[in-house]
């Protein structure tokens, strides 16, 4: 929904290069330097989950979303909505998860804002990280639009855990084994990878939506198909239990420490090493390909040897995920 | 509340030089620009009120934001947080509003996120808009910090209105004259005055708890003494019989298309005479000046010939103003 709105109602009215590229981050030149700009809003239901809280996921994703575009995060704006009667102690804690996910990622919060509404006038806690990042290198063009055909896909790790984390916080009910969302800062693992390789064509990290989403978004941004294995897609056991239980799909569930990258296929191997030595790419695999056609389109080889389309999400079965 | 809130729990947490500063915008030097980054969020309520509405508002508090600290702004994103079943043709028309905004601050948005949340989940719509702009001369350095003795205040024209049409609106009174919102984008009087002369000391936007807040920050962050002359302060008549009736005093009253300048004495002419000369200006005054004591404090001189302290505003008498 969210997504027909912003391509409906938003693009064209904003039309210019920066908004139709439909990346995470805008590049931007400045005076001879190249940056990157994002902002997301957070509002995640309920902020404290397993793994952390809101203000963890608010500043991994941000500087998740400046990786994506190749740059090197360095500065986020916070600015907070809060519900009246929002126990101090919890901001506190928020807070301080903050400052903890910001020194790790090596990024600095800058300046901010604070505004308290009304008791039932927001639910909670809502956070919004903006960010920039310098590309410190002329030759790196990183978008949804380049995707190529013969193209391998990577994967850094396995899905499903953050939505899960989530959906079983808010719900209640205990899953048994140990999942905890993966939120993560994945500026390390990008500078590991285009170390490297300069042949990374695509960065994504499939938060909402999550890879079926991503992949269709880069299918038609690319304009190219996409054939996926799904023996290839690493999903933890207790995840896939938690998902079958449920009736979710792993495929679309949200991440928050991951990344699909698509690269040239002679990069392919040297990029996964190197996203294996990094701790939060142990997990990478090459799950698939880009292919010519159907263009658009992304297809699943299932394991037990069909091939099925996998759809855009449509309408939004975990809302307030991220 | 807010601001002890900030003082209290954020800025030790996240000590460093930026935020300590505690302008409007944060100044960063990268690979030899000189940017300004600054995000606020919005939850005006109601979101449209006399004189435009909550997208306007998010486009030209951003853009003053960042202008506040000398910069020129070029490009801003924008995040909403939407409640659910907010009417389609609303949006529609405050999407209108920020790129109405944008195109006549010459600002471009470049990148944005859009939430929804359940019924309930927050009062109709909430923007966050981040901005960046650029310090096109090394020897621009405007802050808070720098009023010295002797400096001369000006402000740029009559105060309270935007404070005014909102509560009107919210109440639902009706208040006879033609009170609208001020909001405007100050980005080309700031270039305008700029160019008349580089010695501006202080630049801010007196937006929530109006002039009298604003002022008591300067004096604090510079450790001087403010002396404002009641009788040059502009309050338009209407503006004054609403506070009048309402109980209300346009000193802590939100602006939001108004700024004061601190400024040294000899150049306090010529920038005056340069804000005269742009439509947001010419109701600019010389309303006061820079002492050395009582250091921190900001004193009234009345109409009637008496002094007395203006305080920081206690508590928030107009909550969701911006």
């Amino acid at each position: 929904m969210a997504h027909q709105l912003i391509a409906d109602q938003f693009l064209p009215i904003f039309s210019n290069p920066h908004l139709e590229r439909m990346d995470d981050s805008a590049v931007l030149e400045m005076k001879g330097c190249r940056l990157a700009f994002t902002s997301d809003s957070y509002v995640v239901d309920p902020p404290f989950f397993p793994g952390g809280d809101i203000g963890r996921l608010a500043v991994c994703g941000t500087v998740n979303d400046l990786s994506m575009s190749g740059a090197k995060p360095l500065y986020l704006s916070l600015s907070l909505i809060i519900e009246e009667g929002f126990p101090l102690q919890e901001l506190r804690t928020i807070i301080r998860s903050v400052q903890g996910a910001a020194r790790e990622a090596e990024v600095l919060i800058v300046t901010g804002d604070t505004k308290v509404v009304e008791k039932g006038g927001a639910d909670k806690i809502f956070l919004n990280t903006a960010g920039i990042g310098i590309l410190q290198d002329k030759h790196i063009s990183i978008s949804g639009n380049n995707a190529q055909v013969g193209d391998q896909l990577i994967l850094s790790g396995s899905i499903g855990d953050h939505g899960i984390a989530v959906i079983s916080q808010r719900e209640g009910f205990s899953l048994g084994g140990n999942i905890e969302s993966d939120m993560a800062p994945l500026n390390r693992l990008v500078q590991d990878m285009l170390q490297a390789s300069r042949k990374i064509h695509v960065l994504r990290d499939p938060t909402r939506g999550g890879l079926a989403t991503t992949l269709n978004e880069i299918a038609a941004q690319s304009q190219v198909g996409i054939m996926v294995e799904e023996s290839k897609i690493p999903v933890r056991e207790p995840v896939q239990g938690a998902c079958e239980l449920l009736g979710l799909d792993p495929l679309y569930l949200a991440n928050e420490g991951k990344l699909v990258a698509i690269v040239k296929r002679e990069a392919a191997s040297i990029i996964l090493q190197a996203m294996k030595r990094n701790p939060l790419g142990k997990g990478a695999e090459i799950i698939g390909e880009v292919v010519e056609d159907p263009k658009g389109m992304v297809f699943l080889k299932t394991k037990i040897g069909g091939t099925r389309v996998v759809d855009m999400l449509i309408g939004e079965p975990l809302p307030r995920i991220c």
